[in-house]
């Protein structure tokens, strides 16, 4: 139990919703618009105080989430789940929204309790981009052959050094991440890459959608994507596909939490 | 057969998508930016001088548009249809997109020919908004009774003086038009209002739904909005929804436009 003074805190579990597209990612960073800064904006109103809230983990500059999930501890013990969202909503922008709280044991911890993260990347393959899509997909005038894209995109899946698809910046010590599931399907105008996995490095997704994409303009087979993972060396993958089109859908955790 | 000088000028039909948001509607304004000044800007920069532009209609500050069409004269006949679309996107603002061109016979005039203009607006219902969608729809926190509101919206089915539903600016001399259809159907998350008619006035649209609206919370009858429909007076409507949930989704020609 945690307490501030006399007081026992409340452990609060959130998800949370954001366009990312006028965002410097998640993370709080000096002199710029983070979605992290604005949460505890609207935490600090209501609080009167400053309050650290934990992520499942950083987006990036202009990714998308549906589903993010943080935590964080409030001394307000008056008010149910649903009126604390609601507080918090009055004091956020527009482009970021509590969807749901819940009063979760002290325990809970957004990052290290999370099971499996699932991301989305779309792809709207047309003659020409669509104005309403254009801040939230990929646009791609061909349209890629989706049995030579899962072919290559199945590869992904297990236990692998992902060294090879994280980015410069990326300052995790074990590149070893279990991809649980990695396929593309179609859903109306998109093309759809979905990947879960225990966690993710930095840039990851885009690197491999990336790569994944290239290898399938030269036709190449999976054996070709085999070798780029195992190669040890970044300089072997794709370009990293734009932030735009990336969506956090949605962190598990144990069924309790 | 229209020329300029010797040559014979091309007649071409466009289909228009664009995002409403930061447009101050579809006509040309000084100080203003508009989708035909942004259209209009693009052909100049093609042909070297003025082309004026003729919508179907004209969509107000903030309606978006999937199916918008125009028509313009052009002098440039080496380029095919298609080309001509990619030559007119390529100077054209991320926001408004010429979907498909076609040359079509010098008769053809977007607003005189059209004989279907079909609106649908979005109508999001959840505890809470939800960020990528709030340019594009209407949020309401209640879910409305779609029974309900389907038995409202049929009255306005057929030919009537439409007075009642104009706003003050609207410069129509006959407030008469034939509604051919006009109903609710659900499309995931959205609540949607299709309507579709020979012709509609000016914030017709938005004015008929914030009247079914306000009549479906008040539980009122279809008979209610029969007696608004006729009482000539604008005070008996319902307020006006707001822009950024209508769309002008497709206009309807002759077969062989």
């Amino acid at each position: 139990v945690i307490n501030v003074g006399d007081k026992h805190l409340r452990n609060i579990k959130a998800i949370v919703a954001y366009d990312g597209t006028d965002f410097s990612g998640w993370q709080i960073q000096t002199n710029h618009r983070t979605v992290q800064k604005e949460i505890q904006n609207a935490l600090r109103k209501i609080h009167e105080r400053e309050i650290t809230v934990t992520a499942s983990g950083r987006t990036d500059s202009g990714v998308h989430a549906k589903g993010q999930v943080i935590n964080f501890f409030s001394d307000k013990d008056k008010i149910n789940d649903e009126k604390f969202r609601d507080a918090i909503n009055y004091f956020l922008p527009q482009d970021v929204t509590i969807l749901k709280c819940t009063t979760v044991p002290d325990s809970f911890n957004a990052r290290r309790s999370a099971k499996k993260r699932v991301y989305q990347y779309y792809i709207y393959t047309s003659a020409y981009p669509f104005p309403h899509y254009r801040k939230y997909c990929y646009f791609k005038r061909r349209q890629p052959d989706i049995r030579k894209l899962n072919e290559l995109s199945h590869v992904i899946i297990g236990e692998h050094d992902f060294s090879v698809f994280a980015a410069s910046g990326d300052t995790n010590k074990s590149k070893v991440r279990y991809v649980s599931s990695s396929h593309f399907y179609i859903n109306g105008p998109f093309l759809i890459y979905r990947i879960e996995a225990n966690g993710f490095l930095y840039r990851m997704v885009r690197s491999i959608l990336g790569t994944i994409l290239e290898l399938e303009q030269q036709n190449r087979q999976g054996e070709d994507l085999k070798k780029i993972l195992t190669s040890g060396s970044r300089d072997n993958a794709g370009q990293t596909v734009p932030a735009r089109g990336l969506f956090l859908e949605k962190v598990y955790y144990q069924d309790n939490e």
